[in-house]
């Protein structure tokens, strides 16, 4: 099950926020030497507090502690030398990435792979002022990175993305390549769409906040961790399959899209959210609620692993 | 974990078809007395075979057998005699639907509770011509219904609505009240919503049919299954929670939604998803695929009960 493939392999993490911190546990773990750089002291000096959770749930996960090495850098000169893959975790500013990139790639090594964290920006707005843009690849994770698997990649170089997708599933990532750049990358253009439709009901009053949320999570939320969206209309076509479902069902599915919901996040409609959510917290702290996230997620992916045989 | 409080509880399933026949398999692991009816001679003389996978899985899923009783019935006053639930899993059809009803409502014990499978008719479409509307609930189940625990429910009745959440809930199901009816329930709204979107990223050639279901299963998917989608929110927001997430980022959501896709099933559209769904299914039939899906399923829900330290 553990990867050790990653024992020559170099990466720079840039910025040592909680992002940066959980990509910097996920590659140490899987065995990288791991250079992390912030240019704030006080980032630098918590670094490592920040890893111990991360760290702690992957030597849960993998029956094994950390096998890489971590050094945290001052200097960006020095967390790029080397590197064979830099893992930009800056703020989601344009003119701060654009800045950094300037500076990454005037000091990486020739054969290093650039790729954003970015969740709000796309490659077409990190690209521009760039030397050699072709060495950018944007590499989305889902929070948590060092537990959720996916990594959302776009680049326009074939043979880049797929030494990056290589380096990604050696420290056990699922890497998920797109075609054509997109504000939102897959995953959350698709979790936008869905809490649109979650807010409609809520703000409709057909369904409390903490309802909704109970029926994702025990309905399509538990089948679409096995089972994608696409392949659930396939399955559900009967022998006919996708072409069957589309045939019979297409219109009534269209029909069902014309009358979903267009909400706006009004006074009343925050209120009734925080309202219901606070219900559905009953009391439990950020924090305390983030922990039984983290538990309930390393049980699903230890289920994975049992069922995958590995 | 095994809930051995049916032993007492009759349960008419009507309609012995794919649904129908995993309801029956389920409410007889949890211990029920069930009377299983279907008017067509065929599907009775089947029913048994296609109860013995549900069955399969959930001796599977809970360590030991079915500790009920079975009988198939061809008479529904027989069936429906002595019945604490009437669970109808009649064709999608509001004629069909109402003449059974009627049929029920003359023949059913005074205590009975009637609760419809219906995915595409709500209890509004349901109730008109009922002498006793009351006695009627919606109770959609999420397929397939032995292992997805999710049980959609909304009836005008309080006390009855809780009645029949006890029930569910002694067959291991999630029972989740809706304040209001809806077409779609919660669940069939959200995939909707959330599908409409998947087609979009096909349609614009953002990303392939598989590698949408990829970043699905592997990112937002997984995190839905133990995380609903407003607690993603209020967790997204830092230390601000549900209340911060609005004030700094709400005007960033909504111009995401106004950049989510309205396709139409076009039939280049169709032809895209049917050709994406080829090269993912890669060979497999849907047989393969439910066996697969069903699988993950069971393991994902031994993965929950080993969380919950049950």
């Amino acid at each position: 099950m553990h990867e050790t493939g990653l024992n020559k392999t170099t990466i720079a993490i840039l910025g040592a926020g909680l992002i940066g911190c959980s990509w910097a546990a996920l590659f140490m773990h899987h065995g990288a030497k791991v250079r992390l750089w912030d240019p704030d002291a006080e980032a630098r000096a918590t670094a490592r507090a920040r890893m111990n959770r991360p760290l702690q749930h992957l030597a849960d996960l993998n029956g094994q502690p950390a096998t890489g090495q971590l050094q945290i850098c001052s200097d960006l000169a020095q967390a790029l030398e080397a590197a064979d893959l830099v893992q930009e975790n800056a703020p989601e500013s344009v003119p701060v990435k654009h800045a950094l990139f300037a500076q990454i790639e005037a000091m990486a090594p020739a054969h290093s792979i650039f790729a954003s964290s970015s969740s709000a920006l796309t490659w077409s707005d990190l690209a521009p002022g760039m030397a050699q843009p072709h060495r950018l690849i944007t590499a989305h994770p889902y929070n948590p990175p060092h537990l959720v698997p996916l990594v959302e990649i776009y680049g326009p170089d074939a043979g880049l993305v797929a030494r990056a997708c290589a380096v990604y599933a050696q420290a056990g990532r699922v890497p998920v390549v797109m075609k054509k750049d997109a504000t939102g990358h897959i995953a959350n253009r698709l979790a936008a769409a869905l809490w649109r439709e979650a807010v409609h009901i809520v703000a409709e009053g057909i369904a409390d906040v903490g309802a909704v949320d109970e029926a994702l999570k025990h309905g399509p939320g538990l089948r679409w961790s096995v089972l994608g969206a696409h392949m659930a209309y396939h399955l559900g076509g009967g022998a006919g399959g996708m072409a069957g479902y589309l045939a019979h069902l297409g219109p009534s599915q269209e029909r069902r899209w014309a009358s979903l919901g267009t909400p706006s996040l009004t006074p009343e409609t925050q209120a009734a959210l925080i309202a219901g959510i606070e219900e559905a917290a009953a009391g439990r702290s950020i924090g305390e609620l983030e922990q039984a996230r983290d538990r309930a997620l390393i049980a699903a992916l230890k289920a994975r692993q049992s069922a995958s045989g590995s």
